[in-house]
Parts: C-alpha cells; structure tokens; sequence
C-alpha cells in the first residue's frame, strides 16, 4: 500500500470529481495527492472532501513532487498545452478524450511524452466496461466469425453538465469520439471513412444528433447513431455480425425488476448517465494506467489511439460541413502525419 | 384427401367451436361432418358456418354413419356417459378434459373404449404445444439432468366464459388439471401427494386461485399457482430445475415491439386468452388423433392420462376441503382401480 | 362463402407456393382457381395438391373466366408485361416485390392498372406482420414524439432458393427493398439520398450483404444491414428513435423456452425464414386485398409505393457503382415521372 | 468524517471478511478497528490487510474501547452468547443470521440488547439489495394490488465454504432463512404454517434441496425453492402476484452481452455466489446500520425480525421431520414467548 502512485487531477469537472474520487478510495495502486482548476473553490472543495493538496495552478500542481502522475480533465482545448507541460515536468498522463482539436497537436502531445518517457493514456474508459469488453473478447475469440458490420449507439439523456448547447464539434468530439474509438477497437482496424447525417438541427449550428456511416479499412462497415436528449434515458448499446453469429449488448438497469400489469410489462430504464454506468469502468482504467506504469508495460489506450479517434472526428465533421463522405487523413500512418 | 375422417363434435360451446372451426379447415386428415348441441339454435349456427350436419340430439349425432370420430366438448357431468354411447355407437372419441368427476367413472369410460376397440384420446392440449414440447423434449434428452423440482402457472385473465362464479371444483377440474396432467408428463411419474392451499375464497364457496404443492412418486416436487383474474393477461408458464439445469417459458405475445420512453421499456402483454394461445396446439392434438386412429397407433394422451389427472384433481379438492395434504389414491395402479 | 373472389397464381415457384396454399384455404374472402408455371409439371403438382386449374401458358389462365384476380409471383424479369397483360384482361393484380426493374417500367405498369380500373397491390408483406405493424402504429400514433433516426435489419439464413448466387441487383431489389419500403411507411416521407456500402464482394460481381444509410425529404435518417447469411438463422428487425422514445422489435422464436446451464443462458433462435416468419402476413396481405377489390377501396400497398421502392433500390445500386451517396430520382413525384 | 463508528468484526470467515473489507474502506459512518477470530493467524492476516487491531479472543475484542459496534459473523452456535456478551459490553450489535438456534435464545439475545439499551441488527442483507428493495417497493404501492401469492427461488451454485455436507438444519437456517425473511418483509405478515418438501435426499441426513409452502396470516400463499448445487450459477429471484399485477426479477449479471450463433442465443449466467450479487448490498446494511445507531433510530431488521425467521425456520425443520404443514409458534407474539 506504501507504494500507490501519487495522482493530481487537473480539472475538477464533472469527469475530473469522479477520477479524483475514485483515486481518493479505490483505485488499486493509486493514491490522490492533488487536485487544481483555475476555480480554487472548487479544487479545494474536492480536496476537503477527499484529501490532498489544492491547487489554483496547474503549474503549482505540476511542480508538486508528491504528483507522479496527473489526470487531466480540463476542457479540450487545454489538453495539449497540459500534455506537454505535465510530460516535462516528468509526470505520467491520464489524458481524458479527445487527446487534442487536431492531428497536429495529438502528434505533437504524443512527441511530448516520448521524448520525456512519461506513460501516455487516454480516458477511452468504455474498453474497460464489463460488456464493451465482453463484445471485444467474443470477438476476438471468433465468437462471430469473420466481422462484417457494427451498429454502435450512444445516447445521452441530457447534454452532459457545462454542455447545453452543443456545436457539432462537442457533439462529434465529447460524444461520438467514444463510438469512434469503439469501431477502431472491436474491429481491429482504422476507419477511413465517414459520412456524417446531421439530425434535426433545428437552430442555426447546434445538433440534436448525428448518425454516421464509418468504413474500415479491413471492409467492416460501422454506424453510429448518436443523440443528446434519450426520452428513456442513457442508452449505450453495440452491436456486432460476422459469418460465424452475432454478439451484442443491452443496457445496465439499476435492478432487475418487471412489472406486469394492465398496461404492459415493464423492465426497468437504463442506469441514469455516465458516472452510474461505467462507474467500474472509471476505476479500471486508472487501475491499468497505474499497473502499466509500475509494470513499464504499454498503456493500454495509446496516444495513437488519441490521435486516430481525434482524426475520424475530425472527418466526421468535414462530412458534416460538406455533405458528402470523407476520407480520414493520416491514422495511423506516422509518416503521413509527422 | 380423400380419407379424411368424418368428425362429430357434440357440444358447440367455446371450446367446442374451436374444434369444429379447426376440423373444418385445418386438421389433417380430418373433416368436419356434424355438430350436436342441446342449444339446436347454437348447432344450427355452426353447421352453417363450417358446414356439415346440425343435431340437437346426441343420440342423432352418434347414429350419422359419416361421423367416424366424436369430439365431445359438454360441459364435464355429460362426459361420461357420452363416451360410453359414442363407444358403443362404435365411434372414436376424443373428450375434453376432464374425462370425467371421478376415478370410477374415468375407469368405467376407459372400459367403453376398449370394449369397443375405439381410440380415447384426452384433451390436453398443452402437450401439443410449441414451448410445452419443448420443455418436455429438453427434459427427455437430460437437458437438466435429473429433474428436482417444477413450478408451474396457469392464470386466467378472467374466468372463462360460462364459469363466472367457480366453485373450486370448477377451478380444479377445470384449470389445475391441465397443470397436473403437465406435472405427470414432464417428470414421467405420477402424482403421490397434493396439498391445496386456498387463495383469497372471499366468498363463501369461491375460489379465487389456489397453490397447489405436489409431489411425485419418483420425488420430483412441483408447484402449480392457479388464478382466475390475472391483471396482466393469460399466464401460462412452467419452470423445471434439475441437477444440470433449468428449462422455462415465457409468455408468447401478439407480437415483439418494446417502446421504450419516459416510463420505463414496455413489452407486450401475452396473447388474450386460450384460444389464442394455444391455437396451433388444438389443431395439432386433433391432427395426431387422426393420425393415430389412421395408422392404428396409441393416441398420445390416453384415457389412462386422463383418470389419472381426474385423481390428482380429486386429491386436490380433498385437500382443501381437509386442510391437510392428501395421498392421491388409484393413480396409475390398475388393480387398485378395478 | 359463395363471393370469394377468384385468384390465379402465376409463377410457383416458392413464394407463388405460399401464396396458392394460402388462398386454397385460409384468405378470407379468396379461393384458388388457377395456377400458371412455364414449368407445366410444377403448375400440375400444386393444382393437384390444392385444387384449381393448370396451366403452362400465362395467357391462358389470364382468359380463364373464373380468374378475376391474379397473383404475379414470377421472376421480376416478367413483372412490368404480366402486369400490362393482366390488366388488359381485367384481372386485379397482386405483384410481388419489385413492381418492375425500373422507374419508367413501373410507371408504365400502373398507367395500365389505372386504365383498366382493375387494383394494383404490391406485395411489401412486412407492413402486414404484427411487430412491424406494431412499430408503425406506435410512431404514427406518437409513442416516440417526433422521429429522428431507424436502424433496419434484414438477415436471411441463405439466400433463397434460386437466388444462391446473387448479384447486387439481386440483393438491393429482392431483399434491401422490403427495409427501404419500410423505411418510407414507417417515416411517411420519401427516401431521398442512398449511401450504399458493400459488404464483403468476396467474388467479383457478388455481394454478401450491404449497408445502406437512407436520408428521408423530412430528415429523418436510418441505416439498413443486409446479408445473405446468417449463421443464427432469419433476422428480422427495426429501431425506430425520436424525441419521446424508442420503439423497436426482436425476432419471432418457434418457441419460448430457455435453457440455463453450465454454458449459458441460450434462448431460442429466430423462427426458420420467410415462410414461417411471414406466414400470418402473407395470408393477411391478400386478405386486405381481397377485401379493397370488395369494397372498391384504396389497396394499402399502392403501385406508387412499389415505384418509390424500386427508385430507392436502384439509386442504391448506383450507389455501389459510383462509390458515392445517391439522389433518388422520380420518388413520389408524379410530374416528373410521367 | 471524524466521527465514523469505530466496528469490531467477530468471525473473519468468508461473510466476516466481506464485513470486514467493506467496514475498512467503504462502508459511510463506519471504520473498522479491530477483528477477532479463533483462528488467530486470519484475524492477524485480515488485520494486516484491512488495518485495525487482531485478537483471538471475542473478550479481548469486547473490551477494547474503540469498538464501539460490532458484527458477529461466527458459526450460529455462538450467536445468542455473543450478542449477550457484547451487548454487557456496551456495543450495538449487528448480528449475521440466524439470530440464534432457538426462539426462546433470540428472545434471550433480544432481551439482552434491550437492557444494555444497544442497537440490535439482523444480516437479512435482501432487504438491503436494489432489486428485491424494488419488489419490496412495488408491493408496498400497491403496484401488484392485494398480494396473493410468493414464489421465491435460492439456488446456490455449490455449497457456500465450509458448507460442504449441510444438515438440513444447515440448509433451512442458512439459506431457507433469507426467503423465509423475504416472505414477512414482502407480505408484511407473519409465516403461520410451513410445509416442507425433500429435495434428493440421497444420502442420510443431508438434503440437496427443500421446497416449502409457506401460508401468511394474511392469506398470502408463498413457494420457497432452495438447491445447494445449481449448474447455471447463483439464482436469486421472486415473483409475487396480486389482484393487480406482478412483479419478478431476475439474477443480475457480470454483463449485458448476448452472443447469436448457430447453437442459440446465449445470455450470460448469473454473477458467480453472494459476495458478487450482494456486494451493494452488505455495505447498504452496514451504513443502515451505523446511520440507526448515529440517529438513534430503530434497525431497518430487528430482533424481532430475527427471531420471527428463526422460528418459520424450525417449524421447516419439524415438518421436514414430521412429513406434514407444521404451524409456526411463537412469532410475532411477545406473551406466547415470554
């Protein structure tokens, strides 16, 4: 228990209150030490709550000796500049997604921690979940043959807190990222395609919800459906056929209870949103990113993962712009983008 | 098609018009040539419809040459004694449950069919069902390895038509027995024991449902929860657990459609009552009575089926008359009966 | 009884099967007066086995006085002719899917109905099954507010017989054309832009599925998963999501019995193909046909929606030309058709 | 955060571990500070691990000052002297099931918590779980309308640790006890008669299985199915029915996936045994328990409780003995047990 690795979270968010709780109590091989936002009331609220020092500055927590390793939970359009600081300031980088805004600026983020050696991973938490994982395993097991299509759905009950009135680019980059990552991970292959429909975009640059058609390079052809408002609440499925069957998942309820009476028989709605549904899920991918730096093993979300979803984002939302599919540029293909 | 067997069906009541409307066009190797009804009004209604004889007299009925086959479809105190004028009027019969009020006269009609080297064949259909057969071929081929226990369900979403106000001999003789019959069939042993406990008898002389505990000579124990107002619709479920496994069915529906909205997932209500649900299985228990009159064969639920059912039915009613468990008596043993 | 409309069967191979057995015995409203196959053995056999005339020649059971509706069930290389033939012998017509190989010749087909004052039914079977009907009468009535987004899913076992090694035009207008009619009666509006992705063309010329994402003129969206083979047998499916929920149906099982054991949780596999599946829908489809012949009413499955279907199916297969989304042309839009 | 109940745990066996664990790092307003076992080499390893003092005698741990509560999880033979001697100490009891063997020692333990003036918990850790809480709920509503009938299924997937050969007093006090509660709770009425079938007893004196009607002085009717040996895992369910309804649940799983191959579609299994399904649930009882004691309010499973299951438990034992319905004594009327 000595030595649990020391955490600072930057950012105590909504995504940054949940990491730093479960560092705080049950994240196996890991300890919170720190917690800075540019809100000092907030960072020393979570800090009262859960211990360790608080911060205004993300440099004050960066020069923190007792941080080995730092969770970074800001907005994305901070999380490159953090990247690179926190990477020469020598500590290990939980980074949530996106990685950046840009090809450029994940490869330039990803550079950063090679040249310091600082373990890279990326908030993908989904391949931690219990089902998302069973989907990959069966997978990669043949349990469904030779993969010929996905159909992957994320729906949010409501916009995330801070996220109202979403652009395109949170819907593609804070949401359908996820799915992105997804269809790259089950099918073991890049995407290179995507053709984006915009759905009921009823005010003038917001979305309500889009659905893409993505293509890999391997010949599997993926959709994705997502959605801002769900009536029935938070809706996190997948689906995957090949020649040999089909695997797919449900929706975690927070019990197993059905009703049966007069006007039908009701099973219970879905876990209510993110921090109640990959709840497990939160605490297993810092428990790895821990054990891959106690280990000096790979971590198992890369920052070339970070790039490669931020790539087919970004095309997402090209299609969107223009209406027509788009080809991904440069994933996975170092040369083509250094 | 030529050789289609000429059917009678004597009592044109709920039951007794599925049957007809069945022979009239689907059974194979049947045809409908004749009703009776002591309602001539309600015989002359269906003949029309299906065609083939009206008859207001059993009598006339049994002495038609075209009628091969008899259906007898009366309430259950003519039973007896339509079997052993049908027998003697040299016709086969196949007779709704429940054979008849008490083990005697069961023995008795069972006697009129051998004696006149007639096919009896009793009218417990759920044998013929999809999901029931199932459970059954799943229990035969050890697919839950040595059965231990059964629960069973038989809910009625009202009474049916004609049996508003039931007596628990209506509910027993009526209901239950089709549970005891599936208890004997699934667990090929007989039925030793019953103990009845009474549901909600509000009035005096009526039952609401009972719960029966049943065990059977080879020490399978079973339950059967019977109810004549089901508030979700017709429940018709069975369960059975053994040392490999467990076998169960659900419901069947009208069709597979879930919403899912604000106030929970909703799937659909079971199909409306008897006629609905057990539609192909009537047709096909009369289609194996004519097979197996054709090919000389046994018929698949015998008379012997259906005493024994009469004596477990019996045996439930002593028991909630008693209070107290009650040994079932004559069951399957010849020479006690006789 | 005595007014039971007249139908001749023309081609029987397996769908035209279906079709004549069911109107031999169960369409309300219909009898089975005549069949037609150039293979004059086939027309002899299914005559025999169901009653009716035979006959080789189309032409003669189109002046077969006792025919006052037709069934055009041959390939869909004849349909566009029989359709013009039939009609100018003042047959009523029921064609299966597609109407006819292109726009112009559907339009031509109807042009020829119109002027014979006969009606036109289209054979889009699903609208009549119970769980599609289920989902449409749930979105029209508003169960899921306002309609966003619908995944369809048409998964055959093997291809059907005849049909073992399929082009992409065999593909989009025998199969894809039952979801993009689908896709038009559940959205009630018009598919204007296909994007089509083939799925695994192993062997040149040959598709094993495709996926097809659909825009409708009043923006709802849906993707369409199509494939030959399906190793867990015939899969049957639609999502339809909107601001106020979901609506979705799961496959029809010959049973309802599960069975838990060391190895799972295994639920019944869908029920066989088409012919099972669709059994109900296909009796039902004629009967509502029958029934518009009768009142001299509107079939529920017009002309126009087989042309809307065709015209969506082939900017599909321009679609997998081209490598790009497709415009539909003509849909709906009578103008510009004619 | 400072005033967390400091916890004794008596009894580091597999549930006193669970205890244990829970108490050191998650349980709200609790601490643990000490653990006591026999055994002393597990009480000094579990002290190691979870932190607090390790002693090998109860009385060592009884007077330590900074327990302050404590949880007896050692075989129930030391129940009832344990909770006296704890109860002369001062500190509140949470006591893990059966009470005690008899009902006058659950009167005598009751008695002793009632003088020390110390809270006294039963481990009835069901009430406690989000499913069964959800029944409970629905009942409790009048989701279901009047209650009638129960039907209640513990299975285990082999017997629990140091289990191995039960005695039927094992199987009806350790396992039967948690339905036998769950009948009161659910009902909220007391068990007047049991009726306990055999299950397989194979070898002499021990039972692979019991299956009990159980009668409710309100008319309530309930089934009780226990197995030690289930193949397809840990099955927790129950179902109850009233005049307006039902409500059952089903077993939680470690995931949501479904695999469709060609041998069927195949659900997961249950989650392996009590420490997985219940895991929410031993920390809910726990924080209940430690907030009564902060509030000074009345346990959410008394003494009471405790003794009412304990004596439906003997009454099972008895008519197992007996062969025939025993009538429960005693429960829930103080002047008959005093």
């Amino acid at each position: 228990m000595g030595q649990r690795l020391g955490f600072g979270v930057i950012g105590v968010g909504a995504m940054g209150r949940i990491h730093a709780r479960h560092l705080a109590s049950r994240v196996p091989g890991a300890r919170l030490v720190a917690v800075a936002d540019v809100d000092d009331l907030a960072a020393t609220a979570v800090a009262e709550e859960l211990g360790g020092q608080a911060y205004e500055r993300d440099s004050d927590l960066l020069t923190d000796p007792a941080v080995e390793a730092v969770v970074i939970a800001t907005p994305r359009a901070f999380h490159k500049q953090l990247v690179i600081d926190a990477a020469a300031a020598g500590k290990h980088l939980f980074c949530e997604k996106p990685l950046a805004s840009t090809v450029e600026e994940c490869t330039a983020a990803m550079a950063a921690a090679e040249t310091a050696k600082v373990k890279l991973q990326i908030g993908f938490h989904r391949r931690f979940d219990a089902s998302f994982s069973e989907v990959h395993d069966t997978i990669t097991a043949g349990g469904v043959g030779a993969l010929r299509t996905m159909h992957m759905t994320s729906r949010d009950p409501e916009p995330a807190a801070g996220n109202a009135s979403r652009s395109p680019a949170d819907l593609i980059l804070e949401t359908s990222i996820h799915d992105l990552d997804m269809a790259r991970y089950l099918s073991a292959s890049e995407i290179v395609e995507v053709y984006a429909a915009p759905v009921a975009a009823e005010e003038a640059g917001s979305l309500e919800g889009v659905l893409l058609q993505v293509r890999m390079a391997n010949g599997v052809v993926a959709t994705i459906d997502n959605h801002l408002h769900s009536a029935y609440g938070y809706d996190q499925r997948v689906e995957a056929f090949g020649t040999g069957g089909m695997v797919s998942i449900g929706n975690e309820t927070p019990h197993r209870a059905t009703v049966s009476s007069r006007s039908g028989v009701v099973e219970p709605l879905p876990l209510r949103f993110f921090e109640e549904r990959y709840d497990a899920a939160y605490t297993a991918e810092l428990a790895a990113f821990a054990r891959c730096i106690a280990e000096g093993s790979e971590p198992a979300v890369t920052g070339a993962d970070g790039r490669a979803a931020v790539a087919a984002a970004l095309a997402a939302l090209r299609s969107l712009e223009k209406g027509t599919p788009v080809r991904v540029e440069g994933q996975g293909q170092e040369g083509a983008l250094l």
